[in-house]
């Protein structure tokens, strides 16, 4: 069956969920999920592509899917009804029809991730679900300092490893800090992330936030290409894939 | 055994509780919680007065709390003790020592509420645990317009019912709507609220942001003291007690 292809936007809460991808385990999965609804509503199977692995426990404002779904209702009717049967933790945004050729992950130009730190001297439980908590004030002026070192194309070797293939040059069109009381947030958009990339460049400019490492030194791990430079990855729980973007 | 008095700020994300105050039951309560972790560390029972009885599903920043206990390290000591031994949606913040007649509720002089409105098209789960979904468009404008009638004293019997005795008047501070993008927070102050004040009372004004209610028609409401004017009271989840404040 191939019918119409659809896309849409997809947010989740990613706690209870052992990340975007289909796997076998007692687990849920993001796509599991989303395939199990079409499928009950088309009563046949239905493949859905998304945009992005996101990890276990990590989250999304704009995770990009397609799908096809012969369905004769329209785009909005197919909204309501996806939404009234996934669960609370995941909703479809945007839902249109989109070309046949549309892949969410191969024709995607660009990707923006967030990643949210508590920064108070007692973790926040209204926040916890959604942030890394790290007591010791962190210098977000010297984190966004060694953030810039990123922006350009360079090999990211050090902070991640490859989803296919070998290549790891990725080109970073933005990184910055911003903080906001307790809460500081950490902007980076690229063509595309290595797997662990965000997380592992949080960890890193954390030890820069606390003062252990120099911008200097931030610079050098990045120049390595070594893996081994990293000693800590930021947990999932702060990770929120934020939007993808398409060349017209 | 008396030992100190102390006070302490609690934040909660109350969803998996059955409400702040200590019930038979299945489900666990804040009160009971913080409780049992005090009285583990001193291997006696410890009792906790809190500021506010918190609904099933509500939350807090700004609890307030105070418990007797013979603690010779300090109040930053123990602090330290019960965030270890809390669960991640419960944190106590600013433990201190308060005067040996000190009550959380009595002597509180006004509470501050916020309530949380997710106003997309599209349920949020990203915000789903702290906000009520309501899917058509709200006029803050109106709904801040109507809260203004709230202001000074008058006879809340409309919007809810008296925690013990039977006096039904409070004093209202300060009543305001805010919008953020999908976002709406109504921030409400006052001396003291009744049971299911806040809720009810945004029950209501989601009335007057929907138009089907106008500000005069919202005033009518108020002046009733009539409980059975309200048709609808907000889910919990929205709700969260923001702070309370003593007089010097």
């Amino acid at each position: 069956m191939t019918g119409h292809r659809f896309r849409a936007r997809l947010e989740y809460d990613g706690t209870d969920y052992a990340g975007f991808q289909r796997q076998r385990g007692d687990r849920p999965t993001i796509q599991g999920v989303v395939e199990a609804v079409l499928s009950a509503i088309w009563n046949e199977p239905v493949a859905v592509v998304g945009a992005g692995r996101t990890d276990a426990g990590a989250h999304a404002l704009g995770q990009v899917i397609a799908f096809n779904l012969r369905w004769p209702h329209g785009s909005a009717a197919l909204q309501r009804a996806l939404n009234v049967n996934l669960p609370a933790d995941i909703a479809v945004h945007d839902v249109a029809l989109a070309g046949p050729a549309f892949h969410p992950r191969f024709q995607a130009s660009r990707r923006q991730y967030r990643y949210q730190i508590d920064n108070g001297p007692v973790r926040s439980p209204l926040r916890h679900r959604h942030s890394w908590h790290v007591a010791a004030p962190l210098d977000e002026a010297a984190m966004s300092a060694a953030a810039g070192v990123l922006l350009g194309t360079h090999d990211f070797a050090t902070f991640g490893t490859p989803p296919q293939g070998d290549v790891t040059v990725r080109r970073v069109f933005a990184a910055t800090w911003t903080r906001e009381g307790d809460q500081l947030a950490f902007h980076v958009e690229a063509n595309a992330f290595l797997y662990r990339m965000v997380r592992s460049l949080v960890g890193a400019l954390k030890l820069v936030g606390e003062g252990r490492w120099s911008v200097d030194r931030f610079a050098t791990a990045l120049a390595a290409r070594d893996r081994s430079q990293i000693t800590e990855v930021a947990p999932a729980r702060g990770l929120c894939l934020w939007s993808v973007a398409y060349d017209k």
